[in-house]
């Protein structure tokens, strides 16, 4: 039904109408909106509401809370009764554009530069994440719309306020409107997923994570309980620094392993579908590309190829972001403080929980003596995992083949961390994915941008994976 | 020949112009000198030269030096061919004031409070730490001179400027007057030495330290090199303060013991005359005392009495004064890090030399596989040590025996660290003893305060240990 006169008519569509579709990503970028200031919130959500109401959203709506952002809650429906229903989930907040004076451009001003790698490309705060992608997918809506009348697909939009600043409100809302939700068939998230080589992907699952720190202070093992004090003391009173030193060391060993009892006990193995993916993957893999653009000159145990790769996916991880205590400027001081503090970020894979994680941990400390060592729990982040063979991942793999971007890729899970198990998860549990053609970068960095043309590759990708999905329903006669 | 009438006559001297001593104590507080803000260092020195020239000095002066402050130096000499030198040696420059909103009264005009456990006392930055004993041992010259005429004595003064900014160039001072300094028979330092319960001190020598920081960086060991990058490469990325805390494992044992070879071999028995000392000192050592003013509830390995004393006073140090390295602001933030320093200062006993404990910290990285790891040395001193039975360290201790101040202590070894060791070593080798009677605290901290009677008090003591002296060289028959 879809063929390829229908997807060429649309391409046709967006072609047409592509240099309104420009200043339209452009308009949305030059509205501010950072949660973590509160600027521009409310002006930017408006914005959205207006882009959905143009697609026909009689029920677009701004879900307040307390306090931090609304989150723009509407659905564009289909006459058909056997239409699917997407999600699409999105942010209209972006981060901060400090520091200021590194943009060679305003940051609001969303102007088109030449760039010598790339050729011209909207230079913005948020054009890449995620305003260019987010009007994208508007965009082709409306362009199916204008070629198909009405398009068999639901889409519900629901588009947060401040990714930027911890998803807290879209916790709350998930949780409010979890029966409402809980009628569509996935997630579509939107994004421009081609790197600096022009290389697309589909991302299918992320890592989880718990965020601590653990604070040792002087108490009844010792050491000064309330003020620095001078470290002559040293010989006779002991330093919670060493006390840290060694508490860390009973939670991994120089060879990588994390100690911690239990740690791995809900690592899953890796699946037939994945073990599959992994090995396509390999195909496209670049293990040199990543070291030269991270600077490290070896990766762990000095792994190689797949094995290299499997580690990178589905492997926790007890990372220490930042570690501070007792004086750290200039020169020299000379004292035992009362207090260091670390922060610990775990990646955590499928199956394994964040408060469970952070209960070994705890039974952990207790068991080597260290009970006096107070955690400090910031937040915890469950892994999100899609099947490769749900009918929306093969859609967007579809799309990204038929798509003539050679090579590219489909990743199984993301070692990063992000808000999609809340769709993924209980009590959803539905398929989330990420993809769209086009590149851009220097997201949360000045001289955030997005190539024009990626734009261009950006909407007709969305169109033609909505057109894949309708395939697959018709292929499975269920429209 | 110095018998209890000469030290009444001076005592009265002494009682008769305390007034004015007082306030010329408070004048060179009032005249500030901070070297480590420049502010005010020459001014002060002259003043100090003019101290030391209404001594009768004619040839006083300022040493200059290219950078940082001069040294004043001087002598007043007896007309007796057969007196002893002492070196006067002291310090004109102060702390900076800051915090300035914490006093209680402006810092720099020594204004007399009556402060309710101690009574009226003279509040003002360098009051105590040194300008207030400084002014007392030039008057209790001044009202010896009075009384007897000729005090057959030579007095060498050498007042830095720049005691609280590292003595730098007081080194070279001694370095080049090495020949002159060198007829010295010992080296006396001014202070006030009773603590808040009025118990005296005679200090007869302090410990060494190296300082120095260890910085891991990113390397051929793995970890980011130049950027701080996302901690979800922590999968495939080792980080560097992990390494960091391997290394720190390696370096001291949760028992204490510090595992760098070699560590504690020139750590030179007790001595008989120490273990005498030890003996006469553990009747007045309160560890209660210790264990509240600086809030520990436990000292290391649970010691007690003469161990614990021991322990304090003759083991060497691997102290860790500050650890910082990645994010260390507030809420989270997901990176590895290059780098991570850490400060280290290392208090050294008799014989440790600080270059060997230095060579010995690298050899054992290196054997450890962490020669990567840089060491960025700051400083190092060496201990200083008085034997007591020395002619000057006796005077010392007859003169806090003799004043009725009971209980006194004589401490063998102190566990912080000065710049004695530059008369106590090679070339000078002489004896260096730290005495005065006189209470004050909060050196270094707002509201710095002399209680004046302790001034009067800690000119007397001044005399009292001249007079001694001179008292034992007609006991050796060399006057």
């Amino acid at each position: 039904m879809y063929n390829t006169k229908i997807k060429k008519e649309i391409y046709k569509d967006i072609d047409d109408h592509f240099s309104r579709y420009i200043e339209e990503a452009r308009e949305l970028v030059r509205q501010p909106s950072i949660a973590a200031q509160n600027i521009g919130i409310h002006e930017c959500a408006e914005m959205v509401v207006e882009h959905i109401q143009r697609l026909g959203s009689t029920d677009v709506r701004l879900v307040e809370y307390p306090t931090g952002s609304p989150v723009v809650y509407g659905t564009v429906k289909s006459k058909n009764p056997r239409a699917k229903t997407l999600i699409i989930y999105c942010l209209y907040d972006v981060q901060p554009p400090e520091p200021l004076e590194e943009w060679k451009v305003e940051p609001f001003a969303a102007e088109i530069v030449d760039l010598p790698e790339f050729g011209p490309s909207i230079v913005g705060r948020g054009i890449t994440n995620s305003k260019g992608p987010l009007v994208g997918t508007f965009k082709a809506i409306e362009s199916m719309q204008r070629i198909l009348g009405d398009v068999p697909l639901n889409f519900v939009f629901v588009i947060e306020g401040e990714e930027e600043a911890g998803s807290v409100n879209l916790k709350q809302f998930v949780h409010e409107y979890a029966g409402e939700l809980s009628t569509a068939d996935g997630v579509y998230l939107p994004g421009t997923r081609e790197d600096e080589n022009f290389k697309p992907k589909v991302l299918l699952g992320n890592k989880g994570m718990v965020y601590f720190e653990l604070e040792v202070k002087g108490g009844a093992w010792g050491g000064p309980q309330s003020i620095d004090i001078h470290s002559m003391n040293g010989a006779w009173i002991e330093n919670p620094i060493w006390r840290l030193a060694w508490a860390l060391n009973t939670m991994r060993s120089p060879d990588g392993k994390i100690l911690v009892e239990g740690f791995y006990d809900d690592v899953a193995p890796i699946s037939e579908t994945d073990n599959r993916l992994i090995e396509r993957l390999m195909k496209t893999f670049d293990a040199g590309m990543f070291k030269k653009a991270l600077d490290v000159s070896r990766f762990k145990n000095d792994l190689e190829g797949e094995d290299l790769l499997k580690q990178f996916l589905y492997s926790p991880t007890m990372n220490i972001p930042g570690i501070y205590g007792g004086y750290t400027g200039e020169g020299t001081k000379t004292i035992i403080p009362y207090r260091v503090r670390v922060k610990f970020d775990c990646r955590l894979v499928p199956n394994m929980q964040p408060d469970d994680i952070m209960q070994k941990i705890m039974t952990h400390l207790k068991k080597h003596g260290f009970d006096d060592i107070s955690i400090v729990f910031s937040e915890g982040t469950l892994w999100s995992k899609t099947d490769a063979e749900n009918d929306l991942a093969k859609a967007a793999i579809r799309a990204m083949e038929s798509s003539g971007k050679e090579p590219n890729e489909v990743w199984p899970l993301l070692p990063g961390t992000g808000p999609a198990y809340l769709f993924t998860n209980d009590p959803l549990q539905m398929p989330f994915i990420a993809y769209g053609l086009g590149h851009g970068a220097k997201i949360h960095a000045p001289n955030e941008y997005l190539v024009v043309e990626g734009l261009r590759d950006n909407i007709k990708s969305v169109a033609a994976t909505f057109l894949e999905y309708l395939e697959i329903q018709h292929e499975n006669n269920q429209l």
